[in-house]
């Protein structure tokens, strides 16, 4: 063939148009020289194939860990103003690194920080939320052949304070990000390869789920499963964002999070979640009649202690017994509230047990099923595992066990529920 | 004394404004968690004095030097765009820590970014040049009553994009702010007492200078003086910001660069300085006709290689010897172009030698006395070293000798010359 014939089709390839990607790589990915390295060659691989792309980075590896530490030996107590000015720069060090990896595979780029590409957030510094995003110095930097670097977790308020956006922000200003600029995809790069029907570490036989939809995502997020935090599932579930999460170390494809799973009615069950990071308050010999439980919860939401799962039982005599789960650290507080409460309304004793697990089934699948809780306890029963506690949502059930019982409970479950592969 | 009536005097003693301060401190004086404390306790002192403050802060310690070697590891040729976006979270790490440190101590204090306070620069990435400074947000805050701290060294373009200031541009920042604010006094903190008449560890006499001018100053750092930049000192002197230049360890006073010392009748020479970092290039035999020189320094400054003494002696002969010296990490280059021209115009031999110092004496009493030439050569004679190339200019004479008589020819000149304490 002809050199320049050949030259100009494979000129025409490279500047079509294939789709705009946003994507989302964690602190995990980019946490030393070689994984940035692994990165840049990732995102020009795409950038080959003739995708506009769009990247979001949280800073390396412990970096913020690392940054909160120092603060901390200056002021326990620091002014969340100059937290956020601290730990943007985390980000924008990332986003510089893996800029110049990639012109050094020849390819060009260009970063920015979230106040350089208009991210405006309110003024909740640590946790500010994003207002709106000014999509065109993006736009603009694509257009001029450039993959677009962003700095995750970021954002600037009105008045050009920097503000970062809490726990899980740079997932959320890649989802914010391909809602603004309508991307063909969002993929959130982390360092397991997708979402599992458990975690692997309990049982082997986990499998990868393919598609999720947001509810049974949040939901499982919200019960212990951790390759997501449930702000950015909720915004990408509100601009129905579909998010592809994937492992940043290899090429297969991850768990799609979408709006809608076909097929769904086969299944019923999509996952199982353990979260053994609670503990619970039993506050006994309580009077049965109105107000009380109001008096006690009053006093642990003004103390700032957030509870899960509540549990009162309908009572045959006049006392019952009022049983709450607190996240552990969280559990001392909660305890000393409590038995305040109980030496005002004239209760009985108060009970802490930090020796429990919270085992979940999770699935869309529930809401057209009926007797998935009756099989649940079940296979729990015939286990001889005594179940302290149950709550239930649409599209999970919940029970409160003894912690030891904990791994075996996952595994029946995974396995009774056709979930083992 | 009634206490209201003590408090509402206190109180304003307090806000009396007694002037606004411009200080600058140094990586070396925010090196550690210790450090910052220190610089938050001199400028909380100077606060509840009554000063208004606005402090520019440097990089702690190596930062930037980790932070480039970072980026050399990803890319050793990196886009200077993306080395000023990495570099200058160096700074902005800085300043939110020294706030917290300060707002430890119980003041206010609040930090910004170049970017956030309006420092304008040319788009010379790594090198850029302030174009202006809009002050106002930074009045704002000290209205306010704010201590207002500003990462040094950095600004941005225009187009939002973060720039640099090349080195000693935290100084610079601190003089461009200085003069745009009118500030009273702009003090740069550093770890060192002052400029010394000489280096006190080659000559332990050498004593601190009281006053320096602008003009000595930029000589004495141009010879080798290490503790400011020329580009910072050449802004002083245009806009006739006086520096302070001192101790962040110590209260004592240092050195006054300013417009005009008085009492300079007396003192001739000011300082003593050695630079060993230069390399000596002679070109032999070269034909004593027009255009040679042109040809040979037209070649190096084509090659970015920067000439600082030339000394072509007049020919008795047909042909002559020219001698330049370069500084040392660009001698291996400055040769090889050296022989390449001198090919090309049939000259003789290239010798190169770095073995050599430079060693000068500053001041600006040389412009109304005479003799002082004749005095430094007779010093050097007397002490048995050779002189091998001569340099003068308004208030400075610089001779290169033998680089291991560069030491016992600092002590004898600053004897001599009257500079021991």
């Amino acid at each position: 063939m002809d050199i320049n014939l050949w030259n100009i089709l494979f000129e025409e390839k490279q500047t079509m148009h294939k789709g705009l990607i946003v994507q989302k790589y964690g602190g995990s990915s980019v946490a030393n020289v070689e994984r940035i390295q692994k990165v840049a060659q990732r995102v020009v691989g795409y950038s080959k194939k003739g995708y506009q792309l769009v990247i979001v980075v949280s800073a390396l590896g412990d970096t913020t860990d690392e940054l909160i530490e120092l603060a901390d030996k200056i002021n326990p107590n620091p002014s969340q103003r100059e937290m956020d000015m601290l730990l943007s720069t985390g980000e924008q060090i990332s986003v510089a690194l893996l800029a110049m990896a990639i012109h050094k595979l020849g390819a060009r780029a260009i970063s920015f920080t979230g106040s350089q590409v208009g991210i405006i957030t309110d003024t909740s510094h640590t946790q500010a939320r994003i207002i709106k995003i000014d999509g065109n110095k993006i736009k603009e930097e694509l257009k001029k052949g450039n993959i677009v670097i962003v700095a995750g977790f970021q954002g600037v308020t009105l008045n050009q304070d920097i503000t970062t956006l809490g726990r899980g922000g740079s997932d959320l200003t890649a989802v914010a990000l391909a809602k603004e600029l309508k991307a063909d995809a969002c993929e959130i790069y982390t360092d397991v390869e997708g979402i599992y029907t458990t975690d692997p570490r309990i049982e082997p036989r986990a499998r990868k789920i393919k598609e999720i939809t947001y509810d049974e995502m949040l939901e499982m997020a919200s019960l212990g499963a951790q390759v997501m935090q449930a702000r950015s599932i909720e915004v990408a579930k509100k601009f129905d964002v579909p998010l592809h999460v994937r492992s940043s170390f290899s090429d297969k494809s991850g768990t799609m999070i979408i709006k809608e799973v076909k097929k769904m009615e086969d299944v019923v069950v999509n996952g199982v979640t353990l979260n053994k990071n609670e503990a619970k308050i039993t506050l006994c010999g309580v009077l049965d009649k109105p107000g009380v439980a109001v008096k006690l919860f009053k006093n642990l939401a003004d103390a700032g202690v957030s509870v899960d799962m509540i549990v009162q039982n309908v009572s045959h005599t006049r006392s019952t017994d009022i049983s709450f789960t607190i996240v552990k650290p969280e559990s001392a507080k909660a305890a000393r509230i409590t038995k305040m409460v109980a030496g005002k309304i004239g209760a009985g004793e108060v009970l802490l047990d930090e020796d429990i697990a919270q085992v979940s089934i999770v699935g869309v699948g529930m809401k057209s099923h009926r007797g998935v809780a009756a099989k649940m306890f079940g296979i729990l029963a015939d286990n001889k595992i005594n179940i302290e506690m149950i709550s239930t949502s649409d599209i999970s059930i919940s029970c409160i066990i003894k912690k030891k019982n904990a791994e075996i409970a996952v595994r029946k479950l995974h396995k009774e529920f056709g979930l083992n592969k």
